[in-house]
């Protein structure tokens, strides 16, 4: 890999918001590419061909796989009124409209089953809990990969968790089977620059990175560290509250998590078991 | 991104173990490193500096997190001792004792919990089965960026997810506090040339991107062609069986899941609630 030349603020300062964060002595426009991640919530309306979308997915099925199991899939969806139900179900985000693509992530075993019907063969294994977070590890995995092939190629991404807010809505737009259940969307498009959002600093790699054994108290200073960082962002993009207050919030009650209270119920519906 | 000459077969052809894949009109550095993952089972004795990690560690915390709430930590284990009490876990996996880092990525409510508590906040949010999703997919974006930056910097990585197999176990050797739970461990090391495996090809494109809605049936053709594929691969590493014969064996019964079938008990254990 060839050198890259740094900017002013080395991108892993910018990455904790820290300037005093020593810079490394290894770089590489791989590393660039990862550190210089921002969600994108604007886009332009200009296309993305399905052989771009082919060359992410690619990228995707590069990644591991548990066991080579390989239980995931995507659905590519173009179609605008699919699109603006899926919106719908995401709380109305409107980037999804905007951009061209939307990439659903599903755990699926129905590839497998199939293949156990045709050969009348068992798999009481992927009845069991351990088996769908292989499922939502594998497609996590994957999509990641393809967020860094999309990147490397100057287009923009955003997950979108908010597809479990109604996974039934989503599998009957989808037409997906038992066994396969929508893990999270993807929005794949080019960046509108006008957004001009900032990278967004994590918490100090003090409170994340542990030698040996984990330690809990020494967070809290960490934690105190980055409300500071992260406080200048937030009230530039107009956000009132603090991590803390946002976090908490999120994770209050069962009504905070916006009807993924269900989400038990919505996988047993697809037909996981989860023993 | 500067252009990259290609290998005379195309690393998107070496994917799908098939040379009449369609090369892409688009190619860079880092969908050159994207493609070219292999897991790495045999290491030099080479050390890898604590300075690389956490340069892979900011390159993981550059990967998007779900409502920016971070619920992941990794722990870096370098005692031999240790490594080789884990290896056990994994069921005697060499590499973890050969290479000299082993990441343990967790998904972690700890850090959350303890702000709660010391705010008298609830995190009611935190007792559902939604929220150790969030935390095990949010473990595997971050532990993939960093696969990328290690394999950028010419270093091998294999991921361990036999850790599941004894969670009590990980969970003693790591001191980690309740709502703290090992999602899978990460080898990293220098890869020994000798070890000589190749690219493993994955399904044709066809059985896992779908257009607009999903496909079951127009499977079967793919996972046909792909026992072609691979069958090739599998008899050059001496392995015996087919695809399809390892991954029904693999999900066959509760037996083979080789203790993972506990795994509800152990995130009880470890204080998720799972409602």
């Amino acid at each position: 890999m060839t050198q890259t030349a740094p900017s002013p603020v080395h991108p892993v300062q910018q990455r904790y918001g820290d300037p005093s964060t020593e810079v490394p002595a290894q770089w590489n426009p791989v590393l660039q590419v990862l550190h210089d991640h921002k969600s994108v919530r604007r886009y332009l309306p200009d296309p993305v061909s399905p052989e771009t979308i082919r060359l992410l997915v690619s990228a995707a099925q590069s990644a591991a796989s548990s066991s080579n199991l390989q239980v995931w899939s995507v659905i590519e969806v173009r179609d605008p009124a699919r699109k603006a139900r899926l919106a719908e179900v995401a709380g109305g985000q409107e980037h999804i409209v905007q951009a061209p693509v939307l990439l659903v992530w599903t755990a699926d075993f129905a590839r497998l089953r199939q293949l156990a019907d045709d050969h009348g063969a068992p798999l009481d294994g992927a009845d069991y809990l351990e088996s769908s977070y292989v499922g939502f590890v594998d497609a996590a995995l994957a999509a990641q990969n393809a967020v860094v092939a999309a990147e490397s190629l100057g287009l923009g991404t955003v997950y979108i968790g908010a597809l479990r807010n109604d996974p039934e809505r989503v599998a009957a737009e989808l037409h997906l089977p038992e066994h396969v259940f929508a893990v999270f969307g993807l929005v794949v498009g080019h960046p509108d620059p006008a957004e001009g959002t900032r990278v967004k600093p994590r918490l100090p790699q003090a409170a994340v990175l542990h030698q040996e054994t984990y330690d809990l108290p020494g967070q809290r200073e960490s934690v105190a560290a980055y409300e500071e960082r992260i406080g200048e962002i937030y009230s530039e993009q107009g956000l009132p509250f603090s991590w803390t207050e946002r976090v908490l919030a999120r994770l209050a009650s069962r009504a905070s998590l916006n009807g993924r209270d269900r989400l038990r119920e919505s996988l047993a519906a697809r037909g996981f078991r989860l023993r």
